[in-house]
């Protein structure tokens, strides 16, 4: 894993001071992304250095190693993405300043009183006067933690919190991390449906498979609001857009042709539904699990072996996690390949293609933030109470449309993208579903 | 109840046109509180009158008689209140502004897998790099939202959002509002439970009794954080602080005193426990409901009647919810009372003083957003198991020494106070708990 560092190094005035540093830190591998002079004293300087480098790097080493310099010495070191973790990354923040007692009694006691009967006599009401129908709760149970697995609800709040977040920077969403006790799926979706009048929309974040599909299908059922499970749709969606782009970029047409699906965990099953859904001409799936296999025929999907989708699919998206399963000499010509295990792949794109696939990239362009944001934002601006098929896929039209150049889909920090997202969104929600806001 | 309202006039430049406004204002016993110019027009000016007048006014009354005015009439109207509680009254804000792909991977993906890491190796991490100890779940069933009674959570909800508004204005705590669906409870126990790793502290709110004494002493039982049902609790330290500086007035003790209290719900079952754990000399409480009279005789204190609470008792404290409960001729010399229903007390304190009363109030003076917040950010910061006797009274006393003048307590919008408040609940939890972050 790779670790940003910050290193404060104390340094006279002199010239090639500092090159003779740095040509350690070169000598040991160390990717320097960055050198400030921090601070002048008398006769030194104290020098900034952030660096990046690889967890099983002798760090020691590197220490001992520009301590030895002369008159050189390492003052202080700090993490960066530690430091950028510090007191949490989200806040609840008042909208109104209180400041005099008039704003208190009309915020507060006795005003709001008049508020809270608006709402009981008019229910609709809690979307005008309250921030509900602009607020998601980000929901684990801390089982499936980005590729770290089941590492508890705890450990997980940094995600969620990076989640929230995200919505807040980029949607103006207000993402509220809920962390669950629970592990039992029928006592998670009594407590999400429970919990359910808080917010305006649920996002499932990080539950393992089988679990997951369990949890989501049942609180749609239960609870006539936005529920989805990122893991499943977001990455779809984003893999949808990148191959609607990259279908176009060689020229063929998606719904033409042969789908398969390699790995039906959370994100795989998602990927082969929302390709069932899109309508293309067939979804092979392959995977170790016989129950993950049954599920996909019960959906539409054909099971098969690794060996016979390599075989008769036209384009291969891999979500595996096993680095390297797919062998060069599996890879037929004219083959479509998205192996996007991170932060190896299931087959580098370079040998697939060497191997005559006409398209084949990994994981590093595909980015389930581009999808959730401006989907609930839209979700939410329209009211609807679920987030459908169609939304879904007019989410990754859009996605495809804006992709710039050679990638496959826009930067996930691109503001445009998610308003474009969320208006794709929110007219989907008006012309199919007809529920407008 | 009191409307707060905003008309907007259009009247010509002409002097003393908005007097003859004015006077039909006055005249209609309408309270002016504002009078602005707003805009300027060729011919004519806008006006922007706010008035503030109770529910029952034939407000049509009022537009005719000033659409009868030449050349004058009402363009617009708004009510304040509304206004302010427009989109709701908290978000939830990044404290970290992403505009890089360098801090989004540092903040996310994939940066923030370290983090997690961290935090699963070594658990109390999460106090350092998420937003958790400085997070309170307002959590209630709607069951007695301020003094509607049973409007349900979501009409709750702009009280939710006001108490979190609070928080984060006066002593920087994340609040976020947890409505439940359920009313049951052992269903709330659980419910509570299950989604009590989100959040550093737990606060019940306009929970009924006596389901809400039966909810707080599980949770307090069950989860090792902070639970608090602000209801029985924050009524109570406010009482109490209100109650010290009366009596250090009169020049009495009030640990040498009779206590009484009337109307044994939340509040008062309360104010009971604190005042004995206090440490006044005897406790007597009146209530209609046989139950409650059986809790308060568990807890230490003796069931009475009205009239025997009245002839017994040096000092007084009513919640009852009934106007003009007690009766003039009940009351005995030298008592202290404190009448505390809103915002028609059981006496008025001016008839208590009239029949030989040596101290009266009622209860626009105890509000109990002075101690709640004070409290949580200490017991945040000092992260404490539980919030205990101790600190209540550390607070109550805080409050009362920084009373002035003729006040019983400070503003609640005095900042000062609130963190004189966290340091006493912090410095309490050193001494007392032994605990320190």
């Amino acid at each position: 894993m790779k670790i940003v560092e910050i290193l404060l190094v104390e340094a006279p005035h002199q010239p090639g001071n500092m090159a003779k540093v740095l040509t350690i830190v070169g000598d040991m591998g160390i990717t320097v992304e960055g050198l400030n002079a921090v601070r002048r004293l008398y006769r030194d300087t104290i020098w900034e250095i952030t660096i990046e480098y690889d967890d099983s790097l002798n760090m020691q080493l590197l220490v001992d190693k520009i301590n030895e310099l002369p008159e050189t010495k390492i003052v202080g070191k700090s993490d960066r993405v530690f430091n950028r973790h510090k007191g949490g990354k989200i806040k609840t923040q008042s909208s109104i300043e209180i400041n005099s007692l008039e704003v208190l009694r009309d915020v507060y006691t006795p005003g709001v009183a008049r508020v809270c009967e608006a709402i009981k006599k008019s229910p609709e009401k809690i979307k005008e006067y309250t921030n509900i129908q602009n607020t998601v709760a980000i929901v684990t149970d801390g089982t499936a933690i980005l590729g770290l697995g089941d590492i508890g609800p705890e450990a997980g709040l940094p995600v969620m919190e990076g989640k929230a977040a995200i919505l807040s920077e980029l949607v103006g969403v207000s993402g509220v991390p809920i962390l669950l006790k629970e592990k039992d799926p029928l006592r998670i979706i009594e407590t999400v449906e429970a919990i359910s009048p808080s917010f305006g929309a649920i996002l499932l974040e990080d539950i393992k498979a089988p679990e997951c599909f369990k949890i989501e299908e049942e609180l749609i059922s239960r609870i006539s609001k936005p529920v989805f499970h990122d893991d499943q749709h977001g990455t779809a969606i984003v893999v949808l857009a990148a191959l609607l782009t990259a279908t176009k970029r060689v020229g063929v047409c998606i719904k033409d042709k042969v789908f398969g699906q390699i790995g039906l965990g959370a994100a795989g099953m998602g990927i082969c539904n929302l390709l069932l859904d899109y309508g293309v001409k067939e979804v092979l799936g392959a995977d170790i699990n016989e129950d993950a296999k049954k599920k996909l025929r019960g959906q539409g999907g054909t099971p098969v072996s690794l060996d016979e989708l390599m075989q008769q699919a036209d384009i291969v998206v891999a979500t595996t996690g096993v680095k390297g399963l797919i062998k060069p000499e599996m890879v037929r010509e004219g083959q479509i390949i998205m192996a996007l295990t991170n932060p190896d792949p299931e087959i580098e794109p370079e040998i697939a293609l060497e191997q005559g696939a006409i398209f084949a990239t990994d994981g590093k362009t595909v980015n389930n933030m581009l999808a959730f944001p401006g989907l609930f934002r839209g979700a939410l601006d329209a009211g609807v109470s679920e987030i459908t098929h169609q939304m879904k896929i007019a989410v990754a039209e859009t996605l495809s449309a804006l992709a710039k150049e050679d990638a496959l889909v826009p930067s996930a920090l691109n503001k445009e993208a998610h308003q474009a997202v969320s208006e794709a969104v929110y007219q989907c929600a008006v012309d199919v579903v007809g529920k407008k806001h």
